[in-house]
């Protein structure tokens, strides 16, 4: 049984092979009456991709989204909306070379062993591409939660070791790594022209903070607000661990340091992150991702091919350095996703008037 | 729309508040022909009550769980299973301390801000006590796996700060800390016994391994295998970040330092934690859980009661000084449910033969 | 992958075999605030129970529901509601007649080759005890309905080839028939009356009229209004057609016969049965289900027993002549059930404000 | 909540407005390793286009699909099969007439009540051009059918009262209406070209048989097989009453006469239509649907406009005399869909061994 639909009401499918005709999204329940153009979707794909030569492949990518459907005069209808990118380059290119070999820390060999077939180009469905269908399902979720003046905004904590000294958010959009700190942005694009040079590859942390959002959303006991964005967050490619609030340093406070105290004016800290018994509590919500090194590295490597004799491989070609980047807008579209699906699940939550 | 059912093929719906008359579980989808009986699943049950003073509340709950349909002569039928597990004592108790007053770190505020009505006995069914009906789902959930010879083993990394220093499977059950070192355990009592003077309380790590599991688990590209454990684990109640394998080391390291290359007789390290692009491949698959320390505290803290005014609690009586323990079989049961439900997932992906 | 939940909003789950030691229902997404007591739900159990010692079994089902959460202080609270009947006098009977031989037009053949194993006790699940449940959940769409002021009314049209004269809605309960109209409901006794002496069974047709129901309820293009209801009312036990509006009528007419015109006031007619394209259109909703007879008959049938051997069988014992009077309220509350959870459906449609 | 997917486990999403830009599906949950190319679906589409002048409109729909994700070198690989087709000549037509007038029998009012917005041009997503999706799907479908020897077959029963004398399943595609009887085809022609003169349009009956099916498909109690295929069929545009074997008329008969004798030989009668207690027998299953006319006719109708104003309408054009024969192959598709999703769901059913 197939995991492409993400979200109960605003439910999203997405489908597309990195290297296929096409990729795309269909959107099955969002609200009519909503002004939805495509300029508004392609804003968001264009914050994907890459900005810097140091971090990312000089591939260029277009990624026209197109509205096939569920609009009318500039306006959704509550019918489908499907959306297409198509793939303008893909076609020219040859991935001979990873026919035959499992790259490590890549889904060849699981795509292998759980399908017994996988498009082998360029990734296939595991590609870092399937993501631009994602933000494209995210840009249409804002207009729902522009309506209810809900602000996602995610970007770079930390990028190979470099971490931001405070978090300004005007500085997100005015360098390439999505760092609120323009101090800390030079010093990743060092230390990132550093690794490249030497044929590796970096990881990091991505932080994703909700402003506006109100007390209420999450469905105990297993849809919970948390349980829901972990597994959003973790369903992209290279997330490793997610935090929500305190996070890991839960584990070594005592209940007096992580308790948040409740006064009339609000919460005094905000360590339980915006949620509390899986329920959003009013608070800004703050979700914490880590994201492991890109897999493909030019160092040589020790693997098996497919037909299990061993082999080394070294990763050639234009590999990004980091996925984080890449991944802060990702991460902003799926905690979109979340939020948009559990404001309309508490439409009918809330009691009958 | 609310959210007590997990699971998609494997489908368990809990029911229950911590003081109504019962709490119980609803498995459906579970295969016919499964050796079930009340004694497999009171095993379970039983290694969630408290055995240590110290960690835990002296009440008594004997948890009898009775299984009130879906089997015949001792075997699964294929048909619904209802688990009943009645609260015995519960209804001579009183929680009027707590009607009027918010408690900080709980689910009181924002139960009563999502359903505007809240059951304030006992936390409800914020309690931890639904956890009963996950585990009774779990020790379900494990006669699939059996058969598989699929073995799932959670055990306290961490508590109080108290790191254990190796892992001993055979410790896991001689210490009420399910801690897999034995010395690790006397000074995690002593600890305890410290911040229980304090009128604190304290969280911890639960790390749960999976042996045995093949290849090919996991639904790309929203129900990856990762994504759905993160989901599973963070849905209990004082869990706050969530790691597979290397987890949040993964932002630090390089490429070369965090791929698994790959051997003719497996992968030569395991920092995927057994889970390649959403996918198990054929590893251990291990998962961190950070727990938050026991929100029910002695010590006086701040907060408002249901008018919002000002006031200050001090919570007294039996309360736990850390939920590890507790969670300690909870994460192995939900970490049993994610299995089974995808085992039998995979079952409608295999190519037809 | 079972089939025991109904519904995506107003979440039913049943469970419970004939002859088990219970029955029940867990219903998930009842929204917060609704007055609801065991009461409620009784009555509509008792109207379930057979009232005519003509078409129905002497055997005494007290089916006392008790509720075992979900509801504090006779409101419900957003949590699951788990409704349970004891199976009181179960264990008494002996079924090892059946337990070798295949009945005709029962699900015993079926069963065992979908599961490989069956309750053969009382029919287990197949059994038409198992709607008690459904009957108990329809009680709770009921509080829903009823804000609402949307009416469900089901009965019989015609029974052992008795069809009413005119639809009463007055005479309904006052013959144990459940029909409109008492002079066929005199009528319908003689002739039932006359087919148990013969020791045969007979089919009818029930009739559900839905007054007070909104336009815009049903969700194309799959959860029609009208597919869905068809859904619902095909999954009760006995019936083999569902129609809407003028229904298999339909295939006759001339458009211009079937359309409704529309006029200021509203629809002039009324063939479509208050659904168009799948929508609720404000009309009178019309549903009927044709009902097979009982199966169970005491005249000697060709059957074959468990190792595929040629036998006969006759039926004795306190079996009913025709399921039709049981099947009204089934009817009802299958219907309770669509409406409910298509009305909970529709606030996530509405646009927003 | 929206409900545009169908099926659980083969789920398929379509997509699309009968005059914007595109149409098409997203299949989940295909098994890989199937062959499949863009001609097995276009022969299943070419199928549905109209092949009499006297029935249909002469309007040119090429209707060519295209594959844009999902296979790979001629086969599936277990990722979603993404599908579309091209509204070739779609935006040259006007349809300004209709945008403020309700049409009697059409969803323009339900749409515009449930929506409060709606894509009028050709009746938006309301259209049964939007079927062409659910027969692409379909043949999908088929693919796994095929494997498994099941054959779906659909044919036109009755045609505005011309009933066929035989069922010769060669005859089918023989004759513009599909009816499997030659004869009374030419009697259709000949009565369908009179109702089109009168300026009208004429209903009639599809009947659809499946041979090969294994006993054991189906969910009790709510997803039972004839339930499915109930919601299925109904879930078509026109179709007004579902019946399942004898159908309606099972109201009429006895016991005696309705229960189907086993033999060692199978059953000797087949009034069931292939189903007991909802799950398959392993007999040919008999499913039928009444098809109401077509909304649109020449002759005046009442009817208002948007601003439930009294007018009058009278639709002139291409439009089609009966949808009966259209109908057709999406009956079969919608079958195969239950079929094909229930054969997958049986997987997970089965005794683990």
């Amino acid at each position: 049984m197939a995991g492409n639909t993400f979200g109960q009401i605003f439910r999203v499918t997405t489908w597309g092979e990195s290297h296929g005709k096409a990729l795309g999204v269909v959107i099955d329940g969002c609200p009519p009456g909503l002004d939805l153009s495509e300029s508004d979707i392609q804003q968001d794909l264009d914050r994907r991709r890459p900005k810097s030569a140091s971090t990312s492949t000089p591939r260029r990518e277009p990624d026209r989204v197109e509205i096939l459907s569920g609009t009318f005069e500039g306006k959704t209808t509550g019918t489908p909306i499907s959306l297409i990118i198509y793939n303008e380059d893909a076609q020219s290119r040859a991935y001979e070379g990873i026919k035959d070999v499992f790259r490590p820390g890549h889904g060849d060999l699981t795509y292998q062993k759980k399908y017994g077939i996988r498009d082998y180009r360029g990734g296939g469905r595991a590609s870092g591409r399937e993501t631009a269908a994602r933000v494209a399902a995210g840009a249409v979720a804002s207009k729902i939660l522009e309506r209810e003046e809900i602000r996602v905004t995610a970007y770079t904590l930390e990028l190979a070791g470099v971490r931001v000294a405070h978090v300004d958010l005007e500085a997100i959009d005015k360098n390439p790594f999505f760092a609120p700190d323009l101090e800390a942005a030079v010093l990743m694009e060092e230390t990132i022209q550093e690794i490249k040079r030497s044929g590796d590859s970096a990881g990091g942390i991505v932080e994703v903070r909700v402003r506006g959002c109100p007390a209420g959303l999450g469905e105990p006991v297993f849809d919970k607000l948390d349980a829901e964005l972990a597994k959003a967050v973790m369903s992209i490619g290279a997330v490793k661990a997610v935090e929500i609030g305190v996070g890991l340093g839960a584990a070594r406070l005592r209940g007096s340091e992580c308790n948040d105290e409740i006064t009339p004016e609000g919460f005094a800290t905000n360590r339980a992150g915006g949620i509390l018994a899986g329920i959003s509590n009013g608070d800004e919500i703050v979700v914490r991702a880590a994201v492991k090194p890109i897999s493909s590295i030019e160092k040589e490597q020790r693997t098996v091919d497919i037909d299990m004799k061993p082999t080394t491989i070294s990763v050639k070609g234009r590999h990004d350095v980091s996925a984080v980047p890449r991944i802060v807008p990702v991460c902003e579209a799926m905690v979109r996703l979340v939020l948009a699906d559990h404001l309309l699940r508490q439409r009918t939550v809330a009691i009958p008037s």
